[in-house]
């Protein structure tokens, strides 16, 4: 359902928040209950081929959940399957493994805009040009440290993103699971253990949409900065690849920058979701169904815009002689520009 | 890359918001671009089924438009192809087609919810219950009084989505197309001809996610009330096809109220970016590409909302007696809840 | 509590929506609930000198509403007050009281600004400039065409603005007041007569809250646009009173359009609140209770956009040399520029 | 400008985000900013008395900042004063004091209400109630597992609430100012020294909003259920002081878990404005400027918030008796809820 996907996201992280890559994170919840708990539940009962995650999500209408009809068929080839667990347990625990996942793939999207944004840091600390403040020309600064700034924003995002904890959830129907079993199922799957099942708490949630926030907040920076630098009667900067227009063939659109403005608008829509509570007693009744497709799009824009801000970014050409000729009238003193630059690569590699 | 959306959406609305559903509104603006131009681009050109949407995305990442490649397509065919329009011509002409076709299939289901509210308004015009002000019991009221409260709420917001207008869009790269090839354009296509091109400027596009809003907002009040009524202890209401636990197969959930409210929230989230403005001078460079994922969403989860309460209310169990127990100690003086109802009643058979 | 408000909204607006205003409102609810009950409520009763608002803020906290002290100190002064009203009738209807004040101060200011684009759009329509998409050069337009853009725009948010209905509220406790006793109230005090109650039926409020999000996309527009042409790099307009900077004396900020986009950004998040629904059963239990602070503030920068955007339009310099010179590469072929600046100021003069 | 808002917000906490605190936070910047330089600015210019932040913000809309105004005032009296600051370094760095000081009082609210709620998790380890999902009896759990839930969460906000970083802004009208000096400003300020200036790169900013809404959500949860919890036909808590009703005087409202929900929403609102990004190249045109009152509100409505789920926790009736005979039909497993609330208690005063 989401409009042109592949416009705004890389195929990997397309796949990583599909429907099949939640259809085999639920199976691999049910293999770690069954193996917490010492069920047998054999292999072959949770081959995700088995299993339709479309005609499930079609059956759980009735549900509000895909993971009835889910437990059903698995109960049916194997009773013991499913355990003490209850759906949300399935579900919560899917939606932390796909968040892994997804996790790693727009870290390394983030990991390649900051290495460019630092690579321009350096490569410019002493190209001088324009400091705007309310989009007027105010005193001269660098491109470097214009970049260093996208580079310390871009780190920021990133430790967010790192820290961002991705427990295990196994409460059973009330929330009431012994810990024990709850530290063995966590363990099976490598996510933290929880202090107490969080159900209704989704403070794990929101930190997460937190970060992925962030994220789009600090490649949509890159964006906008790149976009304005490279307006025509600005001409500072241009992307590599720049983009065509239908009609005017040798326009020269900052494609990228464009994108990581646009996917950082819709993480920010779906964060916005995420982080908004109301969650009822011990199930929500509404708000907890309304996350999943939040959180996909949330981290497939994160790292859409991540990409796109990288792509920019990697293919910057810099009009150094078009800075110093649009800064020529405010003198040559750049402060410490040079200094900031260095504190910025210094934290970078601090963090590498 | 929405999750489960067969879960939230019913399938002829997944159908009408789909890429494919784009493409086709796409070639639709075309051709309306050829015959508004007398132009010779064969229909055989225009046949969805000769292009590749996911392609087009991913082609159309450079350029982020899918339509720059679309039409580069279509030219090398027929060279007279794309005509004087703009890539957002063509866009946000599909928009509004889509638009239209999706919201034709979120009135049947806003119909559906309002008839059965309709009938319960008219079924229970004297069954007393408890009037509930911040959550306690506060004075008598009817179920009837109730129903129709969530009536006229429907109805209000069915008015506001019949109103949204849809305009062509056909202003070329500047914006400055005459405006009689625009209403012969428009007229092609059975859209409004807009006073002025709006590229930058969305009150369609924010007036029609109002209007989405707005019956997330009518269904998703529909859901909240029948799950609190719907709660053990209060007992009052229950859905017909209840859903089942995947751990307590006792349980009745009202899991059609629960995801009515889910597509409410997932419809405000998405609304809140359309809303957003800001989209610079003659086209915008972010705001305008983060559009099209959220009208899909926000036109399929208005409809999923609307197709939630519709099950929900149409397979509403009333319990009358539970009501009349809840109620017992607030006396039986309904005040005007007949005549009230006879007012909702009289307004929707007047905007039938 | 709101930071530096005589920054962001005109004396008159802030007063409009101040705690005396809403406090004068109550009180001219409660009056029109005695007239319309003949109830023998004397008219000194109902002086706003004798009430403080403040402490019945502090006092309300107890009861979650101001109104609970108010009318315990009116029925101590006259046993009839308040009658068979509840405090949220008094609440709601005070609120649409203070909304339509304030709207019209709102609208005054958008009439100025409305007027000042359409006296740029005459007096530009044949001044040429470059159209700009994605922030690239694109076909040259003429700045009176951008003008009518604007004022297209500021017409559309007047039409959604002055047709939000503004109901009077008596529902009594439960919701089930007679609709002849509603409706003479309703006629006390000039406001709308509602098919039912609303107390949890928020679309008045929402569309309310749309329009003033309508007000502010259209002067956040201005804004935005004025900011980009005031570039120093770009040149083509100026503010007349062009702001300073504390530490670069010679800066020309265009102070105005910067705060129009500010005002913008504020009404957009307060409005997202109140079209968030989820108000339960027959009274809220904590989505009622946050609307107050958040419809002033919407009210409140609605307004401080507009007059904003007025102010920037108003004594907007635009440099007829620099938009010719920033276009000379793109030709002169403005299209149907005229024209189209002709349909928008037909259109303005129609709803004038 | 916010309506009621003592209704919402302790007394302290408004005085600490008033507009007099906004200027004696200015002027401490001032005054560090004179230290730091060692430029010769007596104190006695720098005194909160000697100036009006109403026309303050009255003339500053000239300029879309009230520093302007305020550091003309300065300098006639002390020629050195603001030395080489631009605007932005005294705002920001008075909006980390303003966020110092309110930050401190929401702390204690919310270190009230983990008390409270600790208090409550281990008085009632044993005591039975219904675990309720999607709002329906599910399986039996403790009120005591409940109340730890909801400290955890208070546990999980106070911890990033604590960890948001408030650095010291100073960087000069392009942001090159040499980091030393900077550092000898934050040191005089007691906030923390920044890698770089961040007056386009808002990481500080969000993430003390981010904290300040999980905050919101926490203490709204508490609410929320609170609300479900003291409905009349689950009966199972009630707040000690109860509110009243302006027309039913005899009903028991949780006026404070209704306060507790209404604050969080409005922080929400606000906090989704904070982390919105799109601040242009060296000081934004109008994202910077939306940020003052949103920031106020934010960590007003969070404390309110905090405030209010404290009262209601502190003063919290549970009634058990209703409790075990609502959940009478469940039995009476309750699992380890025991252990659960242990797990909660030692995480509790491990953090103090």
């Amino acid at each position: 359902m989401t409009t042109f996907e592949a416009l705004y996201v890389p195929a990997p992280l397309r796949e990583a928040v599909s429907d099949q890559a939640w259809l085999v994170a639920m199976l691999e919840a049910e293999r770690a209950v069954a193996r917490a708990t010492g069920a047998p539940v054999p292999d072959e009962v949770l081959r995700p081929e088995d299993h339709d995650i479309a005609a499930l999500s079609e059956e759980g209408r009735a549900h509000a959940t895909p993971v009835v009809p889910l437990a059903r068929a698995l109960r049916a080839r194997a009773p013991a399957a499913h355990g003490p667990a209850t759906s949300q347990d399935i579900l919560d625990t899917a939606a932390m493994l796909v968040a892994r996942n997804a996790r790693s793939l727009v870290l390394a999207e983030l990991d390649g805009a900051s290495a460019a944004a630092a690579a321009l840091a350096e490569a410019h600390r002493s190209t001088v040009m324009a400091g705007r403040t309310l989009l007027q020309q105010a005193r001269p600064t660098t491109f470097g440290l214009r970049a260093a700034a996208w580079l310390v924003a871009l780190i920021e995002a990133r430790r967010r993103l790192v820290d961002a904890r991705l427990p295990a959830q196994l409460g059973g129907p009330a929330g009431t699971m012994d810990p024990e079993l709850t530290a063995r199922f966590a363990s099976e799957l490598g996510l933290e253990v929880p202090t107490l099942p969080w159900h209704a708490d989704r403070g794990p949630v929101a930190d997460l949409a937190g970060a992925l926030d962030a994220v789009g907040a600090a490649c949509g920076k890159v964006g906008l900065d790149v976009v304005l630098l490279a307006q025509s009667e600005v001409g500072e900067v241009s992307e590599a690849e720049s983009g065509g227009s239908s009609s005017m063939p040798h326009k020269q659109n900052p494609a990228a920058a464009v994108l990581a403005r646009a996917c950082a608008r819709l993480v920010h829509a779906n964060a916005s979701l995420l982080t908004a509570g109301d969650h009822e007693l011990d199930r929500a009744a509404g708000a907890w169904q309304a996350e999943w497709p939040a959180l996909s799009a949330a981290l497939a824009f994160a790292g859409g815009s991540a990409a796109a801000a990288r792509r920019s970014l990697e293919g910057l050409q810099v009009h150094a002689d078009r800075m110093a000729e649009n800064a020529h009238d405010l003198g040559g003193d750049v402060g410490a520009a040079k200094a900031l630059v260095d504190r910025a690569l210094a934290r970078y590699r601090e963090q590498q």
